[in-house]
């Protein structure tokens, strides 16, 4: 729309499909008795959710895959579900870490997604639903994939809501042509802080939280302090 | 083919995404206990049963996503969604309507699936099951988000049979050039009463039947009579 | 890439769309008890396991589904799963069968979905995960859709593995030229080897081995033999 050739860096989609890969193979690591994943799993994960964010941006956009054009992103992806696995021992107990770096990883998917919508020529509203889209789509997939309830349907701490406002704020700053690295990165700060004060304060959408807590404990074997 | 220059009107295809918003909602209201939702799941579940069959029907055409071309889609997804959370009180023991309004929407994206397929150029068969992916994908995606067994897998009451029935009588007369109106129409007819006289008379496929009474009442927790 | 108009021989992607289409109607034969699947739970079981290398590969590739082209795949893809019913009462105890077939399947998806990949010049290794993502893909696809634990996920045998050394062994051959005729000869042998002899020594990935086996035996209900 605003840009005409709009190209995300390389090296900026490549950031956000590491730390995603780490994050996923932090995460993976967690499990432990029926649900432990095999090395092989781990670093399954750790490519889901460091290319699922972009691959379903893509496919939403009917446009070829990023991921695809290039090496370095199946490289980048494999080394980070490695790093991830290595750190996983050190930092399983700082959760601080793994939901720290997700809602900066969610923040970056979204402002790619949504940036890049916008740059596709779609529409406001559905350039933020392929935002949030990009921002979650690599947990729904990881969670389909390991036999969890999809997180965003039934866990609050506004999750997806999180993602949701970051996308609007970016495509209301677009209209105002600010330049897309200001916007982005206020996306990302936005939904860092919304998601970071969720958890900090605890905050879920109404009915949810007394349930979860429950899930959490005793259908997925998970640490309930991972709350996503 | 037949149609060179196919576009579904605007007005049908928000229809079908509305009826298709309300009915998600209707459903994932109907949950309690363990499976209860927040708001914003009812709201997903919602956006998932209007936008998953015109998604997948253009993701398998490799077309631009019709539901992102214009900021209706998610307007009226979303407020369709909120309809079917406020109707939800007084409506779920009113099982007729949740499976009755379900025929007719799977009927409507049956029937423009199947439709936008051969315009698309596709042949009779694929058109079909493009229209079968369309008419059953929605509800697919949701059971697998909701982490529910998938219905047209394991639940009889000739489902997918419907909706296939429903497709192929409209691809049959658009090889005769009987009018998209005309033929689309009566594929939501066959769908509706295909679906409508199965649940009606509790036809199921062989070997299922018992079961699916026993999977009703054990595993999901819904309400027998919510039969998909 | 090398291929300036590659294009699949109809017979040879039917020909794999066939053997995933018995290979997935035997498995889904397999299942009693709860699990156990209607008449067109099994059908569409194989027509998912036909197709879904395929739509995979396609999808990932931007490119128009292959599939949707003719009406011979379905047909095929019906026909084999009729088949693979039919041959289910006989043959489900000669697991022999089943994970041979399998194996053979996943190389020859594995084999299509990298050269046509490369075709369409993607880089080496992008060309690769389209290869091992065409192979396991309808596996994944079936597992979700029916609940199950998905395979690559929880368990060894070094299933992605032998798919992916046959995908890597193609595009390296691609590089010195060697004709797709002969490279894709060799990769469907080099994967069928790997898992064979996976199956046969019982080998799996690190800290999944003992894991796997009371995973089939209490929570799939699947007689633990079959391996997947």
């Amino acid at each position: 729309m605003e840009t005409e050739q709009f190209v995300i860096p390389l090296w900026l989609d490549l950031t956000a499909v590491g730390l995603g890969g780490i994050q996923g193979a932090l995460f993976a690591s967690g499990f432990r008795g029926e649900r432990r994943l095999d090395l092989l799993g781990v670093a399954l994960v750790g490519i889901v959710m460091g290319f699922g964010g972009g691959m379903i941006r893509d496919l939403l956009l009917n446009a070829p895959l990023r991921a695809l054009e290039s090496d370095w992103y199946l490289i980048v992806a494999v080394a980070a579900a490695l790093v991830g696995m290595l750190l996983a021992g050190p930092l399983t107990r700082l959760n601080v870490v793994i939901v720290g770096l997700d809602a900066i990883v969610i923040g970056m998917f979204g402002a790619l997604g949504t940036s890049k919508a916008l740059a596709s020529g779609l529409p406001l509203l559905p350039a933020v639903f392929v935002g949030v889209a990009a921002a979650v789509g690599g947990g729904v997939l990881r969670d389909m994939l390991m036999g969890l309830p999809v997180a965003i349907m039934h866990v609050g701490s506004l999750y997806a809501v999180a993602a949701g406002a970051g996308c609007i704020v970016l495509a209301v700053l677009n209209l105002f042509e600010v330049p897309l690295l200001i916007s982005g990165i206020t996306c990302v700060v936005v939904t860092s802080i919304i998601r970071w004060l969720a958890v900090i304060f605890d905050v879920s959408l109404p009915e949810q939280r007394m349930l979860y807590r429950r899930k959490v404990a005793t259908e997925t074997g998970m640490m309930p302090i991972i709350r996503r």
